[in-house]
């Protein structure tokens, strides 16, 4: 089980390791950019379009992503006017052993962007006491739901399913 | 079930409404002093040493939340060099019908911030198409796991779990 993952669809792994990488990964828009190519290449004015940005923003965003070794330059394809670059994901998912705070933090960022796109999404957290034993069912049958769901059709709607488990600080407790 | 539910082992519910309620959970730190309040009523020095900040820090949010109504004056208790006054949370569950993507940023952010204390947490995000009735039944699925997991006895370990199922903006496919 992976302590930080994100699945898109299929599943060889990047391991995150360098500085460049968590970089690249500590801006929301990044990890967005990265869910937009989840399906297949896409071209700069493609993923402006998609994400409601101006293209130098795509264009900065997916320079440093590039640079991390997370996109790469795919095929090219004749258009009016000049030659269009579809740029690709390298990887299917992403693993890093070390959980890194800005990553978490940009990663769970960009989920609060795209939560905001639905009218009626579920978001529901709660804190509670578990026994090492519960949190660790609690964990494989979270984490199996997410990996277990089956993919439906291209023609479908397409979702993002989060699930989370942590073990908080611990604070004094109020007396 | 709610679009938006942060429940803490019980279960009155404050609806969440008024400006000054969505500018109260539009900072992640009040967020966390809403966690840390979960268990029960708490001084600004017990919330100040739990959450690793400066007492004048707690003070000010905890006047936005007292504003708000979320949090109110709980007892005194006399101690050497004056009177120690606690504070409680006003309801033990917030629901929101209107999903405010400020709230939803921070409340995240919060969590981000609860993750980076664990060393090995969970955290799984997955992208994928779903037929209507397919996510219907995940939502169910994840909202009563959340729900039906049984508390564990005062003496275990504190944790959370989040889960989040949303539908995605519809970007123009890459061809």
């Amino acid at each position: 089980m992976d302590a930080f993952g994100v699945t898109d669809e299929t599943t060889d792994a990047l391991q995150v390791r360098t500085p460049a990488q968590f970089k690249a990964l500590a801006h929301p828009f990044r990890h967005r950019l990265l869910f937009a190519l989840g399906p297949g290449p896409a071209t700069i004015s493609q993923l402006a379009t998609g994400l409601g940005t101006a293209k130098g923003t795509v264009a900065h965003h997916l320079k440093v992503l590039t640079e991390a070794g997370m996109v790469q330059p795919a095929h090219t394809r004749q258009v009016r006017g000049g030659t269009e670059q579809y740029h690709e994901r390298s990887y299917r998912r992403l693993v890093g052993e070390t959980v890194d705070s800005e990553t978490t933090a940009a990663m769970l960022g960009a989920v609060a962007e795209e939560l905001a796109v639905d009218p009626d999404p579920l978001l529901h957290l709660r804190h509670l006491r578990l026994t090492p034993e519960q949190a660790q069912r609690l964990r494989s049958t979270l984490d199996d739901l997410v990996d277990d769901t089956e993919e439906a059709a291209p023609d479908q709607p397409r979702y993002g399913v989060l699930v989370a488990l942590y073990r908080r600080h611990d604070t004094p407790s109020p007396t």
